[in-house]
């Protein structure tokens, strides 16, 4: 049974080493301060338990899952046989950079050391760390154990293969990984979230909608369907001919909406360059209707699933 | 049993018969072709089986719901004793204004005459209406009976009063309604999602991402979220004193990717003058905590439900 290194036991380390012992791995969690490990430990006992209630592990598997969960005295201990390290330490270049120092000089050679962090890029501390070719970021959403997805963030200097080899260990814990080509701030998911909020923002603080009903916009409109498929297979859907046809129909209107950022983006270009293929291959513009249908089917699914979690609370 | 007339009888019509139709209204249908108006009825047999099939409606109650829907020879015909016209027309404005001017020739005083727009301000095709105060946008999510969210849209001569009806008939129809305070070009819902567009495109077209990673991000990870709280709910529940404190923590993070607008929103003023207090009301920072729980069995839920849906497919 191969070992992975939790380090910081905050709410996001809980969430991984859940996210870990749940796909079969032993985890050995590190805390700077023993205390916090233990209360970790402790929570650890509840999550379980949680997911148990909510089929998301099987209820006779639970102990077993709890049991590959244990807390290291040492760092040294900690990553001592690790194949992976996840380091969940504060949000400061500074403290990254020397939590990172003390992870590369214990950790075996090309043991890849994956960071949680959701607003640093990786270069930014370890440029002058010796083995900064395996220092990058993983960057689950919090908590980590109840979102699939994870950002996967390159340096300059990371070496293809520890990406590849988190990559497929993510997967192996079923995640849905998010592999970027390279660095760019707040990566994709918090950006994506930035660019909502800026709006959100704007239209609260405008006075053109309660923050209550901007909610509703989204909790029972658009993120029923995001949470059944993402913005671009979303729009892929919603015209005859697949995301160029949607964007010549309606990428005026929203360019009209004067929102984005100054340039803006011609999303007809990235439509027929970068989109097109790649949508075409995940739907082809002929099974676009019995796509439409199996997402009807979905959505309707889902409405019944939020109907009945309302009348269980 | 009061009866709404549905001008129009494409998808978006369609799915508006069946909303009134499952609340109890009769509904006639309209279409300036017969043909359309009748496979348009033949089309909803099987959208109420779907409908049923899902506990959407009682099974046994849905004949029931397709006999109150019937198609109506003329105009005149729709509108008579009609309490509400929703108009579903061509998305032109001089279609608009054409259609618009011959519905409030024939409907009663006062009865409201809603348009499905989602991209024209009902201001531009009506100004030179009569019964202008009469006429706004009413905008569903496409399909209309799978999104409970409607858009509300006053222009400046809309009658109050008109609104306050609408928004209870919307209300008694399941519907979540959004309520604008005035016009704005693409109103909230499609601002929000041509805001998350335009980062979309830029990310995709600048080689950062593919769009199935893209996907993934919101359909894995923040559209899970989203399917159950809104963005404002969400970031006030994550910061533990909610969201004046969250803006204080991530605002200059989220600030510094360089999205959105030139001038930017102050998002601390916003957060400060205009969501404290109605965040406060809807949870109260003190209950941020056992907020977060009940969000996260929620997520568990919904992550059974994915799951068991991907197993039945």
């Amino acid at each position: 049974m191969s070992k992975i290194a939790v380090v910081g036991t905050g709410l996001i380390g809980q969430g991984w080493a859940a996210v870990f012992a749940q796909a079969g791995f032993e985890v050995a969690m590190y805390d700077a301060s023993q205390e916090a490990a233990q209360s970790a430990l402790k929570a650890m006992a509840k999550r379980i338990d949680d997911l148990a209630e909510f089929d998301l592990i099987e209820p006779s598997d639970g102990p077993n899952v709890l049991k590959r969960i244990t807390i290291a005295s040492s760092l040294e201990d900690a990553l001592d046989r690790a194949i992976y390290v996840q380091e969940n330490g504060p949000e400061n270049v500074d403290i990254k950079t020397e939590i990172t120092q003390a992870l590369d000089a214990l950790a075996a050679t090309d043991v890849p050391i994956g960071s949680s962090t959701s607003g640093i890029s990786a270069s930014r501390y370890c440029e002058h760390i010796p083995g900064r070719h395996r220092c990058f970021v993983v960057h689950p959403i919090n908590p980590p154990h109840l979102h699939p997805a994870v950002e996967i963030v390159p340096t300059p200097w990371t070496d293809q293969n520890a990406i590849s080899r988190v990559n497929e260990l993510m997967i192996k814990c079923g995640r849905e990984t998010i592999v970027l080509s390279e660095e760019i701030d707040g990566f994709v998911v918090n950006r994506l979230q930035g660019a909502l909020l800026e709006e959100a923002f704007k239209l609260v603080g405008s006075g053109i909608v309660s923050a209550e009903d901007l909610d509703k916009a989204i909790c029972d409109g658009l993120g029923l369907r995001w949470s059944i498929m993402g913005p671009m297979q979303t729009i892929h859907l919603n015209a005859p001919g697949g995301v160029i046809d949607y964007v010549a129909r309606y990428g005026n209107m929203y360019r009209g909406f004067g929102i984005g950022s100054y340039e803006g983006v011609d999303w007809a270009s990235v439509a027929k360059d970068k989109l097109a293929a790649e949508m075409a291959e995940r739907t082809p513009v002929a099974k676009i209707p019995e796509a439409q249908i199996a997402r009807d089917r979905k959505l309707m699914a889902l409405l019944r699933h939020k109907a009945q979690s309302r009348a269980n609370t």
